[in-house]
């Protein structure tokens, strides 16, 4: 039996549709590793595409179906191939999909040298736009990293003790060439008054007490300190750095955005 | 004793920040009710303000000093004055507020006319940027409205039945003059399958749903629908509209987006 | 047109349901208020009562007619009232409520005395299970306090500063006679190295950072106060104390948990 | 240098502790797979023991290290191994693991055959409580299904049409062998309106669609379903079924539980 197709039917609403696709689709993914060479993680993805505005709908399987061709392999290397199969299946103008998913690094602590592996949330986001040779391939890589903040006023205004707290640090970027996961967690860690860590001995608490003490750091701070990094960094076309930290003195967050673009 | 200003100290990185302040607090307000003139909820509060490059930090005690002066009328008609405020108080050529609430309406049933009231998440979000003749203030307006619904293709390809779901509209809104809450949601409860409501005796069940049998809507006839009101609406000058779909049959959900202009 | 009644019909499997309701319904509440009678907030609400293994199924509308008929009056006081209201309507064996809302009291900084509200997530649960002479009615009450902790470990350890963070107290406890949400609150603040302030001016932030490296304490001290708090006031029954901090220094969390009963 | 063990001290309040350790440590894991031997997927993980009251604090960094010894082994067999090692490495009497992650099946489509991962939410739930021949291991498997309700109600007193909507299963189980999750999962499926899939061709949808609609279930239908199979499972000793239905005409859920023993 040959059933109706609905969503092929045409609309007279005259109103294209910016995107439209799969939302919050959890997904088990490999991922690029810079020292293990691939990771397996889970994911949360997105897909959406431009529906013109003489269509009724979208074929929503055929997401699930394209992204079941590419199990395995959904890394940024293949990112751009599948929006550009996105682009013929739908025989759409504009292709988007994003993904995140906890991303592990095995970390050793700073003195004791004790291994264990931090979480931290990474993510890609790309879109393909446009047609022929005015089609746009545009991604951005995305990481969020843990990390703690001494506050600075605190330190200087206090006989002794300085308010601190566990601060997430987000940074997206369009880049030149591939970059990374690794080497935004390690911009950002390096900004921030101390990175964290899953397991630390006491020689190693003792020593990232008394390093985050000697390097207090505003959320201002924070976000310059990283965006001081990227900007001198030629593979970075784009960035947007945000710092929030759970300040362990109030119930609210402290927040802070430098966004701004390398010629 | 006077103490030391870290914050007012100069930075030498040459790095401005759009935008720094607080997030995530949680406060109580009154905002305006169409019906009942006003209505008490509790709100998270984001408020930001952008420091030049020459300044180490911002007093961020300031911002909740602000909004406590505001304390009960923290509504879309104060939005601008407490904006300019926060200029004056910081000295910023930027501010930026953001406030979102549960915000309560009272609903009939549609045949037992039992009354009941619905929540919908409701968002004000604010910014007053450039000096003199060149500020420009900038304001949205955003409500989330669950609805049903109901699945074309599932209702035209069976011999009975259809899947529908709760679906959440999001209309966020640039406005010529005032436009209320209540104004938005009808406009996406009139887009929908079928609104939701709270309570719904058995005669209003059968209503419901016979009802969003009738009017089936995919996500992407949510959002043209709500779009097109607001095209018409000469009220409105710039829209956002989303629906995300928790599909029934799923478990990932269905997502459109139609954004555009009113000339 | 009289309609069918599904949910009177009988059931055959002969298992009997202990909870049927509603869940996360959003409303707003009036609760009571020790300084200032009352406080209108905004509750997240859940309802269940049993239903005997012969009936298929629950008249779901009738929760929400009998919460609208205590609109405006669902406090501590209320509680039992509506949970014997729940089981006359549902001619049921045992009723129970929850409701969790945040809560506002006003605090002054410790120096300055500037005064702000903070927020605390409260909540009551009750039940009313059995009939006639062997009814009993069971009521918790629930506090969720933010407070700072001071690592006493890292302070002893490292030459200068200490890791400290924000960490949540949650207090849940049967008691003899009404215990306000304040006390509960005072007793958790009390506890911690420092309580939590949505307004510091400089001079309050200096004392809340020496006061709390003054003050270290270990998740399991946070408890341990807290229990031995409860267990000297003769209004206690139970007491269930959990902290959770949110290390400054990890990813992840400390948590501790202490309940008991007062004899 | 011989550091001070805080930790080590005593504290005099006479207070012990029932659980104290680390909370949400994000860790990959790799967990037994029926049809695939294994699968790699990322948990969140708690590990608690108690403290007697005459010690001040438990050395934290210990469960990492414990959990780190496990790496990928993480699995229903090992957990008995891990809670006995973490009695001997905290010398306490009681230990307690629990351990969360999205889990993935291959399905297929009931018409079109069409294969695709389906994402639940499985855990783990250990203790090993006591000395000796007294000594207890206590286990508790756990998964959260996503499903398909159709309301029986909205049926019958419709013309045309039911509200449906996804609802979520969680089913927990002690067991006299051990149970897979996959067993588990297809109980949860089979007690409701409809199984979801991650991708439906149009034929599937019209069956599913129509299969729910042949199948309706109240929320008290699908816990009474599967508690009705756990009872006649010889392998279950206890079991606690909770169903949660997002009402596709509610903003709130509907929700039943059903708990009990066999003999």
């Amino acid at each position: 039996m040959k059933m109706k197709d609905i969503q092929s039917r045409p609309d007279r609403r005259k109103i294209p549709i910016q995107k439209v696709g799969i939302k919050d689709l959890s997904y088990p993914v490999t991922v690029l590793d810079r020292k293990n060479k691939s990771q397996d993680t889970v994911a949360t993805v997105n897909m959406y595409v431009d529906l013109p505005h003489h269509f009724k709908g979208t074929h929503m399987s055929r997401f699930v179906e394209l992204l079941n061709r590419y199990h395995g392999r959904v890394s940024i290397r293949e990112l751009e191939t599948i929006l550009r199969e996105m682009k013929t299946t739908f025989a759409c103008a504009s292709a988007h999909m994003e993904i995140r998913f906890p991303y592990f690094m095995a970390k050793r602590a700073p003195v004791s040298r004790a291994e264990s592996l931090m979480d931290y949330q990474c993510g890609l986001t790309g879109s393909l736009e446009g047609r022929g040779k005015r089609e746009v391939f545009d991604r951005v890589i995305e990481v969020a990293v843990p990390v703690t903040t001494v506050c600075p006023c605190s330190k200087e205004i206090s006989t002794y003790g300085a308010h601190n707290q566990r601060s997430r640090i987000t940074i997206r970027v369009r880049t030149r060439e591939l970059v990374w996961f690794e080497e935004l967690i390690e911009i950002a860690e390096k900004s921030a008054s101390s990175p964290v860590y899953s397991l630390l001995k006491r020689q190693d608490e003792k020593h990232v007490t008394e390093r985050g003490y000697e390097r207090p750091r505003f959320v201002e701070d924070v976000v310059r300190g990283v965006a001081q990094q990227l900007r001198k960094n030629r593979k970075i076309k784009w960035y947007w750095v945000e710092s929030e930290n759970m300040e362990s003195i109030h119930n609210h967050n402290a927040y802070a955005l430098v966004t701004g673009e390398n010629r």
